[in-house]
């Protein structure tokens, strides 16, 4: 899955890049955002383990395979991980080659506006010209080295043009639950990499319009990873959100300080929660995106895993020992040293993890923030 | 469910007693028999675990419950216990009030005869009259009272007549699983309690046959229930399984002294296995029967726990905290501290257990030993 060979194109594409206005070598950072808990993999994530902790696709845990698909691109000193307080910890302990400074820890949870600002305030403490890929922790990507083409083109336009550069899928169906971007004309060409402007985002379109779009041939999915330079992610946020802007832009120099927790805590309390799509890149007239076509998978639910683990010879995938008569097509998820039984039974989720023993079919694992939404009503909230 | 009303009632029937050629008062002993694993409740039950040791119908472990029913007939120090040596630790833990002598351990599990010879040689020891009450420990059976009053009218009909007396309990289905009893003509009557002769046993029958039997009227079921007095027991276990009756005689002079285990382990690597059933009740001549009527439950499987357990709104039933959306008629089992969570699913058993997940239809929980049959298979044996 991560070619070396691969990898090694993407330095060389990095090493070749001058033939723009800006002539140094691009210097990238990753931000990883690594903030929410979510609920759709309960109960194997929860709100002391979110997902992004969990090997859910059968290897390392979501997070550091994000990490380490970054290999030969990001090394890890310029690695930033942007994560709630409370999983500060936890991070560090996941990835102990990462400088303790490169985790910035959220003390709340304000949306991806304010975690974009805060990485780019990061970097521009060390580098005036830096580039910030901006990517999530919990999605499945493949192969490494198609990924890191194509943030490094990102990275390289970002640089040259100043600009806020969006990945955006090739949709495969009509998804209701993702943002949607459509394109305009072509702006450049990065190393076999098209660029174009943007017409128009739309966030979670009706099922009608996804339709419409999926067909149009113009639409991308929105996959929430973007490169831009730091200064100018900071420019627009200030022209867009100064609700955001400026509590960051007063913590920014306590960044790297003994005061940084302190200064973290005061921003976050007055800075206004929107996500970076809807405060800046709906509005900025500097957005541009990079149509990419490597296979993606934001793991929505555990379902999810159908496509991403081996199947035994009935359809069934797991995590942990199974053992099995007559199933088939389901889904089990067992804690560490635990084990799955089943019999008799069809395109079932079946998780044990936390304490919680969770059964539902295949066709409503979405619903299983319902029951979480159950737990406090019925006194047992400490399973949440 | 006891009511101590019921067994004050047994107790002035023990004490009326004296109609008879003897008069003295009937010494009872009760000996639980505690050995099997069973692997029909897997993975709740295992081989460290087995089923009378769990709390299967909600309330105390079954074995605790068998010993408590007998409250106000039989006191603690004439209970005995006989189980397999692996599980003496837990029984002696579970049952602090027994004296340990009366925890009698298997050297290795030997069927009923065996089982039925050591109990009787154990209390021959303490009481040459001693009458026994042959029990199992993991059924559920109520109301306490009446389950009293027909075992203490069984005691004394065996201490009198001596005979071996079974319990036997109206049908209410054509179990195929079970053993019948074809009843002879009325032998007595002792305090409401009829007592007849048997014509024949009949075990495991097909269908058609044991629905003949349902429809004739003249059977009833065999619970593995019995009362004799210990001397009458070894008589016809050495005129109809000298096997058993020889290495166990050997074995009896040791019992109560530092010598029982080495003797027991001795008489048990030498002793026949063959069941109380087979080897004694179909052959002798001294066997009657007592027809009973209480509410029972051999707890053959999980979904025996639809009968046992208070029903929520949709039918289903839990031990342990259940959140559930839309599920029905399920059955489910959450070791101590942890939940069962249920969206969309009908008549399924779930049970998590000693790091099981198990998740099968209520129509095919019977089938759960195949599972445990593919462990080893497998080398999952430690989740036996």
């Amino acid at each position: 899955m991560r070619s070396s060979e691969g990898l090694a194109l993407v330095g060389k594409a990095v090493a070749r890049r001058g033939g723009g206005a800006d002539n140094r070598r691009v210097s990238i950072y990753a931000a990883i955002l690594a903030g929410g808990s979510g609920t759709r993999f309960w109960p194997a994530s929860t709100r002391d383990v979110p997902k992004q902790m969990l090997p859910l696709a059968g290897g390392a845990p979501l997070l550091r395979e994000s990490v380490e698909r970054l290999t030969g691109l990001v090394p890890t000193e310029r690695t930033l991980i942007v994560t709630g307080a409370r999983y500060a910890a936890q991070v560090a302990e996941l990835l102990p080659e990462l400088p303790a400074a490169n985790i910035l820890a959220e003390p709340r949870a304000r949306n991806t506006a304010a975690a974009c600002a805060l990485a780019a305030h990061r970097v521009l403490r060390d580098d005036p010209d830096g580039v910030v890929l901006m990517l999530p922790s919990d999605h499945v990507i493949s192969p490494a080295s198609e990924l890191c083409a194509a943030l490094s083109a990102a990275a390289r336009r970002a640089a040259d043009a100043r600009t806020l550069v969006t990945l955006g899928l090739r949709p495969r169906h009509a998804a209701t639950g993702y943002g949607w971007i459509d394109m305009g004309e072509p702006t450049a060409d990065v190393d076999g990499h098209e660029v174009r402007a943007v017409a128009r985002f739309t966030e979670k379109p009706d099922l009608p319009t996804a339709e419409s779009f999926l067909a149009g041939g113009r639409h991308l999915w929105n996959l929430g990873m973007f490169a831009w330079r730091a200064d100018v992610l900071l420019e627009e946020v200030a022209r867009h959100v100064p609700g955001v802007a400026i509590p960051l832009a007063a913590a920014a120099p306590a960044l790297g300080t003994a005061d940084e927790a302190a200064a973290l805590t005061v921003a976050f309390d007055a800075c206004q929660s929107i996500s970076i799509d809807h405060g800046v890149l709906e509005h900025s007239e500097r957005v541009e995106v990079m149509p990419c076509a490597f296979a993606w998978d934001d793991l929505g639910a555990f379902p999810a895993l159908l496509r991403h683990l081996p199947k035994d010879e009935h359809g069934n995938v797991s995590v942990g020992p199974l053992v099995s008569i007559d199933a088939r097509g389901c889904v089990a998820w067992a804690e560490d040293g635990s084990m799955t039984a089943l019999l008799g039974v069809k395109d079932l989720v079946v998780v044990r993890a936390n304490g919680v023993t969770l059964v539902a079919p295949v066709a409503r694992a979405q619903e299983v923030k319902r029951l979480v939404a159950e737990l406090e009503a019925r006194g047992l909230e400490r399973f949440r």
